[in-house]
C-alpha cells in the first residue's frame, strides 16, 4: 500500500516469520505459511495485508476488515472475522511496529562522498557513511560509521557524532557530542548560542556560551526543532528521548532517558527533567525548574515550579490535572450562573 | 514608493486601466487617463499613487490623504478629499491586492539550471524552470514546468510538484505530491517522518512512517513550517489552503480547501479540518478531532473536542466564544469581588 | 573548563587585568598578580579559575568553593571563604560576561571566499569577510567589511548588510537592510513574504508584500526565527533588540531599540512596541497594538490590548499581573469551595 516511489517493501513474509520477528502468538486455525505482502489500515487491509487493532474505537472496523491477519490483544481475538489470522500480541501496536520494520527496514545508507560536499581534510569519516551534496563538514569533526549527512546539512568544527546516525537535509549541527543512532530531522539547530545577556539599559552585553550539547544514543530531534548549547554546564539529551518538531530546548537544559517532547514545546534555561517525562505540544516550562521522573505536563501547560515524579500538570499556571478540572468546572458554573442572576 | 532594489515597477498605469483590472468603477469626476505610478499608504502616498480604504479606523487618514486615487467602498466615496479620483469596489482590499498585482506582478522565473546545482540524470524538470545553486533534485522527482527552486533548498528521491510553484531558499520536501502554483516559503520542511514511537519503558520503538504529504493547487506555506508525511494514510492540505510560519502539521492530519492557519498553530496527528477553518496563532489542536467547515479558532486556543462547522471557539480548553467572555468577566467579578471582602 | 575543540581560551591574565577589564575592585588582601587561566561554574572551579556570585540561591555554594577569584557585589565579599580573591562589581553578572569575553573573545573570521561558494559578480562584498561553502550571495547584494556568511546562507538580490556581522548557517535574507554587528543564527529567515491575503471564498488573493525589513545595529536573532517583511511600510528591528529561536515577527511590526524576545513569542502584523520591552516566552500578541516603553509580557502570555509603558501584563487574556493573581487565587478557592458543598 506503501507509495513504491517513496517506499522499497522487503516483503512478502510468512505469517510465522512476522509473529517471529514481533514475538506475537498465532491465533487458532491461523496458517503459518500464509503469504503476507504489505502492512495495511483495517479499512483498505486486502486478502494478503497485515493490520493491527489498538484502540476500542475501531472494533467496528476490525470486524468488518478483509485484512488477511491483523494483529490483536488476547481479549479481542475471538472477535476477529472469518477468514483472518490473529497475532496475539500484548502491545499490538508495538508488534505493529516490529512488523512494519519487518517490510520497510532502514538500511544502512548507500556509502560514498558526493563530489559536491565539502569534507575537511582535517575531519574523520567511518566506513560506509553517506555524505549528500551540499553538506558541509568543517576540520576536526569526527563522524562514526555508517552515517548519513544530508543534502546541505552543515556539521561544525570539532562536532563528535557515533555510529548510524542520520543528520537531515539543511539541518546544522556545532559544538556537540552525539552518540550512535541519533536522528536530525531536516532543518533542527544544534549547538548554536544560547539566549545569554547581561542587560542593561546601556546595552545588553552578550555572555560567550562555553558549554556543549550532549547527546545520548537513540535520541530522535524533529524538524526545525533548536537546542542551545550551554552557558558553561553542557546543554543534555538523554539516551531514547525523543523530540518532536519546532521544539525549543535552551541553554544548560538536562533531559533524562526517554523523555518524549511533543511539537512546539519549550524548555528554559537549566531547568532538569529526570527521565520518561513526557511534555505535551505547546506546553512551557521557565528556567531552573526539577521535573521529576514520570512527570507529565499536558499540552499547552505553562509550569512555573518544580514537579513531582509521576504527577500530572495541566494549565496555566500548571496545577494537578484533577485540580485543573475542578477549575475548569466551577468556572463554568460560575459563568452561567452569573448569567442567570 | 517601494524600494527599487527589490521590487520592479511595472507601471505606471492609467486609472481605467486599474478600474478594469480589479473590477473597479470610476467615482464621479473621475478621468480614466490619469497617469498612476505606484501604489502606496494613504499616509504617505502623492498625486500619481493610489491607495486604499479599508477599515473605519483610517477615516480621518483618507480624508487627510494627498493619494491621487483611492479605493473604497460606495459609503466612503463621499468623503473624498478634493483632487483625489475614486475606484469604488464592494471589497478595497482585495481590489487593492489585484491594483497591487499590476503594478508589482510575478512574472515567471528566469529559467536555468545553475551550475552549481546538482539535478539528478533521473530526474525530469518541465520547460522554463529555474533552479539555483546549492539545490539539490534527486532521482526520479518530477518537476513541472516555470517553477522556481531557490538556493539551496532540497527535493527527493520521487517527489512530484505540479507548474508555477516556488520552493524557498533551504526548504526541503520528500515524499511529497504537489499541485500547481504552490509557494513553499524559506525553510519550510514537508514530508519528514511524523512522530511514531510505539512507546514503552525499554525503549520508544520507532514505527516506519509509511504515508506521503499530499498539497493542492494554489497553497501557501510559511517559513520554517513543518509538515509531517502520514504513517499510512496521508497528510493532506487542500487546494488554496494558506500556512503562516513556524506553523506543526501532524502525520495524517486532513485540511481542507481554503484553510487559514496563522503562525505558530499547530495540529496534533490525524486531526481533519474540513473547508475554510481559520486557525488564529499559537492555537493548538490534539489529535484525532473532526473541526467543522468554517470554524474559527481563535489564536492561543486550546481545542480537546471535535468543533462543529461554522463554530467560533476561544480559550484552553476551548469554549464557544460567548462562554469564554462569560467566564472571562465572572472571574474578573470574582477576582474583585474577593478583594473587597 | 571550556571544551577545547570548541573554544579557544586567550588566557591566563592577571587578576588585575581582569579587574581592569570588567571594571571592578580587588576586595581586600587580593593580588593583583594573582594567575587565573579560565572561567568556571561556582561548584567546579578550581584555584586557578575566576567564578561570579549572581543569585542568593547559590550563596552556599559560593561560600564552599575553591575557586582562585570570584566576582561578586559589595553585600556578599566579607562571606568569602578563605584562598578566594574578590572582584567586587555592581552587576556581578555583566563583570563576568566581560572577563569571560576577555577568555573567549570572538576575533573577526578569517577571511576568504570558499569556492563552493556562488558570490555573484554584482555583488560587493567589503575587506576582511570570510564566505563559507554552499553559501550563495545574489546579484546587488552589499556587505561589509569582516562579516561571516555562513556555510549554506543565502543572501538574496539586494540586500544591505553592515560590518562586523555573522549570518548563520543556512539562513537566508532578502529584502532587508541590515546593520552592523548583527548575529543571524542558523535557520533565521529574513525578508520573505509576510502572510496577506485577500480573503475570499472564490480563493484568498495574494497581496504583494512591497516592504523590507530593516534591522539595527547590534541585534541578534536566534535560530529559525522567522521576521517577514513589510506589506508597504517596513517592518522594523531596533538597535540592540535581542531575539530568541522560533521567534515569529508578523509583516510592518515596529520593534524600537533594546528589546527582548524569548523563544517561540509571535507577535502579529503592524504591532508597535517601544524601546526596552520585554516578551516572555510563547507569549503572543494580536496585530496593530501599542507596547509601551519598558512594558513586561509574561511568557504564554495573550496580549489583546495596548500596553501602558512600564506595565507587566500577564495571562490570556493579559491583565495586570497583580489582577491574573488574584484571579488566580479567586479560582482556586472556588473550585476547592465548590468541592467541599
Amino acid at each position: 500500500m506503501a507509495d513504491p516511489r517513496f517506499f522499497a517493501n522487503a516483503g512478502p513474509f510468512a505469517l510465522g516469520e512476522l509473529a517471529r520477528r514481533c514475538g506475537a502468538e498465532i491465533g487458532p486455525g491461523g496458517d503459518a505459511g500464509k503469504r503476507i505482502t504489505d502492512v495495511a489500515p483495517l479499512d483498505t487491509a486486502g486478502s494478503e495485508h497485515i493490520s493491527f487493532l489498538d484502540n476500542r474505537k475501531y472494533v467496528e472496523t476490525f470486524v468488518a476488515s478483509r485484512a488477511g491477519a491483523c494483529i490483536v490483544n488476547a481479549a479481542m481475538a475471538a472477535k476477529a472475522p472469518a477468514g483472518m489470522a490473529i497475532l496475539i500480541a500484548k502491545d499490538p501496536y508495538r508488534a505493529y511496529a516490529q512488523v512494519a520494520r519487518a517490510f520497510y527496514p532502514s538500511p544502512p545508507p548507500e556509502p560514498g562522498i558526493s563530489e559536491r560536499a565539502q569534507v575537511a581534510a582535517e575531519a574523520s569519516l567511518g566506513e560506509g557513511c553517506r555524505v549528500d551534496a551540499g553538506a558541509v563538514i568543517a576540520a576536526g569533526a569526527e563522524i562514526g560509521r555508517r552515517c548519513h549527512v544530508g543534502p546541505n546539512a552543515t556539521i561544525g568544527a570539532g562536532v563528535v557524532i557515533g555510529d548510524d546516525c542520520s543528520i537531515g537535509a539543511s539541518a546544522s549541527v556545532s559544538h556537540a557530542l552525539i552518540g550512535d543512532r541519533v536522528i536530525l530531522l531536516p532543518g533542527a539547530r544544534i549547538g548554536q548560542d544560547g539566549f545569554g545577556f547581561a542587560m542593561s539599559p546601556e546595552g545588553h552585553l552578550k555572555v560567550p556560551q562555553l558549554g556543549r550539547v550532549v547527546i545520548g544514543d537513540d535520541v530522535e530531534i524533529g524538524a526545525n526543532s533548536t537546542i542551545d548549547r550551554g552557558a558553561g554546564p553542557d546543554t543534555v539529551i538523554g539516551p531514547g528521548t525523543k523530540i518532536d518538531n519546532l521544539v525549543q530546548i535552551g541553554h544548560n537544559v538536562q533531559i533524562g532517558r526517554g523523555c518524549v517532547i511533543v511539537s512546539q514545546a519549550g524548555i528554559s534555561g537549566s531547568t532538569r527533567l529526570d527521565d520518561f517525562v513526557a511534555l505535551g505540544g505547546q506546553a512551557g516550562l521557565t528556567g531552573h525548574l526539577k521535573i521529576g521522573a514520570g512527570a507529565r505536563i499536558a499540552a499547552q501547560a505553562g509550569v512555573m515550579r518544580d514537579v513531582e515524579a509521576g504527577a500530572t500538570v495541566v494549565g496555566a499556571p500548571a496545577v494537578s490535572s484533577a485540580e485543573f478540572f475542578r477549575q475548569v468546572a466551577a468556572l463554568g458554573r460560575l459563568a452561567r450562573k452569573k448569567e442567570r442572576e
